[in-house]
């Protein structure tokens, strides 16, 4: 049997939302497993590259051992059901540039997981599909969005349960990511955060996450605009993302940003905007990251609506 | 001439909303103003309890003096348009109990400063009222609910603007306001907070703020019982509210309870519940508190749409 899973790139954060808000991007990952003919095989995993040729953003490779993330997301799916996956070729076609702020990760583990679930049957429904992608992940605010689509707030509850509203993006609010030429590792990306932080910073997000939410269920911008404040992760992240301090410096003063902040746990950027003089936005963002020589790719999209999809079933 | 405002209650906090959620509540204070007939008379503050004789949980007084809140509020509206206040008769007949984190704080203050604006002609807009009622107060969540009604999201912003967003309380939402025989000054109150707080617990209270506001636009019930749990205040207000943790406890296993939340820095106490089963609500708050030898005055009651009005203007 073969089964493809195509799933969407994600971003998370987005200002306020720190560890709680992601959202996802019409970029995918298509993840591929097939059942080999030959026993004794065992699992392996290819990373093919849909844009490497074109692209030099894009030729990073994704860890091909067994330890790596989809290995895990689908060993522990089988554990689930008292098995041990084997004789099974994971092949994953790359579309989201890795270690970007982009979800990549959560991608591979959210379409390992669905396409091996596939594969058996279905004996994972949605709650446990999230509860073991999350635990590989580590949180759960982009493998939501990368399962079931669209605008969500997620929330891992003491019981392990992942609690997910999804909301209506604004038409109206144009998302431009702005992804540089150089990678940023979660990891690293996390070390830098402080254990404790202000009381009144807590305060400040907390508000600020309140108006998000407010903002985008009433599209209003003027709110958006203090929405997209955040204290808890971006002050602590400036200096590992070389550009985006001067970034949202020269773009204070375009009337139709409605705010830029770090995608995930960066280096990638979000602008929300309103749709007119996006060419203006682009060119600051790019001359601002060349002047450090910085190569910088930038899509303006829509949010994808839907989550991952399986593509083929044979 | 002689002005007289109505002022309702407010709760604030409700859970995750620390310094920044507030409601307005159908109990009120009623702030006159009069000037007084003879040069030289100066300000003299009286307040008169409504219940004075029927309920001795409201038999405290206001502070009398000119340093007393009502006299700040005023003398500060009279400084923004270079006067300063003198020959005045202010009255307070006071319905609102008097340090138990229903709003009497800031009821006065909205009171004194819509009466004086009134009687100078209106020099204040809301803007205007709403900044120095902040200032007087010291934060937006009771006196932004005081003056402009209903369920609101509020912020002071670095530029000192007040900035609010009205909400729909759903009307299948119950509250229940328990209110002990004991005072808690909210300067204690404030003083057993953390200046730092674990970031996982500000993570924690913005997730749950953002929860709170797409619960009561969405009017989600099982949303709104994570929305309702807070670790900014509660935790650390515990210990000043003796009762609190009991209440809590004894009402966990009520199926129409949606939670039980302090109001404002306590020592009130909130429950947001459906409307069914209210006296099996209010017989665990009252036996639980009395076992403690504490009187309680509990009250079920719809949210104050309307903020202060000016009721007599002679």
């Amino acid at each position: 049997m073969k089964i493809s899973v195509k799933v969407p790139a994600t971003t998370a954060n987005i200002g306020s939302g720190f560890d709680c808000l992601g959202m996802a991007l019409p970029l995918y990952n298509t993840i591929t497993i097939e059942e080999t003919v030959l026993p004794g095989t065992g699992i392996e995993i290819n990373v093919l590259n849909d844009n490497a040729s074109e692209d030099d953003l894009l030729t990073e490779h994704i860890p091909l051992d067994e330890n790596s993330i989809i290995y895990k997301a689908v060993e522990l799916l089988y554990n689930s059901i008292g098995q041990t996956p084997s004789e099974l070729k994971i092949t994953v076609q790359s579309q989201i540039p890795i270690a970007r702020g982009l979800g990549s990760s959560a991608s591979v583990i959210v379409g390992g997981l669905l396409a091996a679930n596939e594969l058996l049957g279905r004996p994972a429904d949605e709650v446990a599909l999230l509860s073991i992608a999350t635990e590989v992940e580590g949180h759960p605010d982009n493998v939501t969005p990368a399962i079931v689509g669209g605008l969500v707030l997620s929330s891992q509850e003491d019981d392990g349960t992942i609690l997910y509203r999804k909301l209506d993006w604004p038409e109206e609010w144009a998302i431009t990511v702005c992804v540089p030429d150089y990678e940023l590792s979660t990891d690293i990306s996390r070390s830098v955060l402080p254990k404790e932080v202000p009381m009144e910073d807590a305060v400040f997000n907390a508000k600020r996450l309140g108006m998000f939410i407010e903002a985008v269920n009433t599209k209003d911008t003027d709110l958006m605009k203090y929405a997209l404040q955040d204290r808890l992760h971006q002050p602590y992240r400036m200096k590992l993302v070389p550009g985006l301090e001067q970034i949202i410096e020269n773009l204070k003063h375009e009337e139709n940003v409605i705010g830029c902040v770090l995608s995930g746990a960066g280096p990638s950027i979000l602008i929300i905007s309103h749709k007119n003089n996006l060419d203006k936005i682009k060119s600051i963002v790019k001359e601002t990251w060349e002047s450090m020589n910085v190569k910088v790719n930038i899509m303006t999209m829509p949010v994808e609506k839907d989550g991952a999809q399986i593509i083929t079933h044979e």
